[in-house]
């Protein structure tokens, strides 16, 4: 039996509880999982690339079977260079689900490599990115929706 | 690494094409795949639970790594029966992502035994058992939307 | 140019002022509308289906261009023996958009006849057939929610 | 400031603790809750009517806010008739809302009055009175899914 | 029996006859809505938030039941600074329903504060302060689709 | 029997071969269709609105029932400025439908012109602009998502 590495692509503004929830799930199901965070200069973050990979990587360091890369081409393509046969996504929602899908098919049809869902959790599913960074501008405390190993990492900047 | 096994329930009233998708790219994921049909006295059925279990080992008769079975129970215990740790499940449409999302997280809550989701490819989106058993009514040729392996058995109920 | 006529295939337990939109302005589209009743062996209906037969034709009594029948075969065999180049549905909202895509695929798929859709009007998308059956089972006055022409056939089943 | 009373009709086959969870949030916002549960010959129900009134009660039997009733009408003639003004409904899904939409625009439209929405909590959206029975049926615990005060009524039909 | 107050926010850009009809059929449930209009710098807005809050408080001069006003920070906190226990949100679409979720959600975890929903009439569904807006853009005419008090301060911005 | 002409109106930035399945299949229904680029200075384009317009001219250069125009006015004042009395539209997914659900009602509203939808094909659903554009980001090979008439011009801006 080969080796199974799986890429979990998104944007991590901050990574909260739900994604790693989907980590843990998904270690279940294959051997590796290489957190990628994308470039996309067309969008304001509010945290940069940096602190997001620092944040991911203290998350994991004790866990062998994670590695936490950042790229600045076709998911597809990275999927490719780190050795990764699969995709692997967190569904919340319906909205979610049918970009997934439009996603998915057109990353099949170019390159062969197929997408695995895991549906989020339902404790977690009103927890996103977006919200976490809502409640940080207005100076609320976001200790119950980010892992625990990367808190000391959100005050600052 | 374990080996990995997944169960695969359904109804396959009949298997079609989208099934065998399913059934395809999910052994890419995991090493072994138990397609598992499940009692159901309040429903009434198109092909008698024999004949399903007859044409879908017919399909993989030559494939070591997919089991055929039926069940009577509730699925996750016959998933840990089998010795399954995942539950395969594919999703065409919005509809079923909430069916499959509900049901998946029950049996997440009673058993811890995790579903993991393909989505069906584009082009078979529209192939259902439903559809293929209207056309069955009406004597048209279901050739197009069934493996060509079970077709012999389609004939005679 | 050449004569359009389309098929308005539907069970229409009974027929709403919602269907009667969808004709007329689907026949701003096209030159002629075939209503088409299919028969349902497995599901119980309100009205018999000469009730319903009787009921529709009251409606368009004065409107050539509409058609009513019966019809105990595939959707699409029955469109072509009429000699209609399209179905015409109308959507009221996502549930129903889910089936008519599956349905409209799968008919494209075995015969070549396409199906174009008008969504219902927002003052009418919460009348339904079923709604309807619902008020009449209570004896509730239905008169704001089939047509006029109608009205006096729904007393007597 | 008048007394605010809103019925929150349902078949509760049985009453979970996401029905449950509906009831207190609704408490917050109106005076009194009438429970009310429809009679409906046409389905099949798991625990007979006074079964279902007899756990309901057990388990508001300190609340006097909570009233419990059974039905057979149109479920706005029945909201007149104990004197809600307002239908409370909770909502788990996509699905369910566009049910819940048509039905609420009706009864609007035939009585005036009014339905308001809570949204299920999302730790309950996978709970169902669907999925309980289908526990029950294989003789698994559901004690982490209804209400305690009506537990030991589960056991005898 | 206390006095109920509802938070009612949004951007209102500008308060159609949607919005109107949400908050009439809010007050008969609660005693008192406050309006809130939300700073957003990230976006870009059609009229400026004075207009808008001159805009509403036309409309409602005669309502004592309804306050407007503006606010910069969490919603959930301005709620407890008005004195509001609930929030108040209309839907009118499926995709509207999963954002309010999110949204309700997460303001119940952090604050303990319920989101009750009312559902667009269908006959205004169609009708969205986007909508508007762009008929502003070319100078259509949009008297229908804002209330009457406010129809002569959208000519001059 | 009068012509029938119907606007197709997009940003089409580029025209996919899911557009083009729309335009074929539509003309089976309509005498004309007129595709029509509308100008949106708030949003960046991709392709220059010229070279979008010469894109799609190039793919109809011998169809003579199909005109490409521009237009910066309300779609539904180009509709009659052009003698169109439909629009049409093509709905992929649930997403779609909604925001095509809110349009038409509004267009109807305004002006009394009807729109007509049309399914995308299965095999076309996952196809859409944004995909590639992603793809031309990264230099990826698009010739089996655009028409063959217009790949010698995605070349050079």
């Amino acid at each position: 039996m080969k080796k199974r590495t799986a890429l979990f692509p998104g944007t991590f503004d901050p990574f909260t509880i739900g994604h790693e929830s989907i980590v843990r799930r998904g270690l279940a199901l294959v051997d590796e999982i290489v957190i990628a965070i994308g470039f996309n200069e067309s969008k304001n973050f509010y945290f940069p690339i940096e602190k997001r990979l620092e944040m991911i990587r203290a998350i994991y360091a004790n866990e062998p079977r994670v590695r936490v890369e950042s790229y600045n081409s076709l998911t597809v393509d990275f999927a490719q260079e780190v050795g990764a046969h699969f995709i692997l996504r967190g569904i919340r929602s319906v909205n979610d689900f049918e970009n997934e899908k439009t996603i998915a098919d057109m990353n099949r049809t170019i390159s062969g490599i197929e997408t695995f869902i895991l549906l989020t959790e339902p404790a977690l599913t009103h927890i996103s990115s977006t919200l976490v960074r809502e409640l940080l501008r207005y100076n609320r405390d976001v200790s119950n929706f980010v892992p625990q190993q990367s808190i000391h990492l959100l005050t600052s900047k």
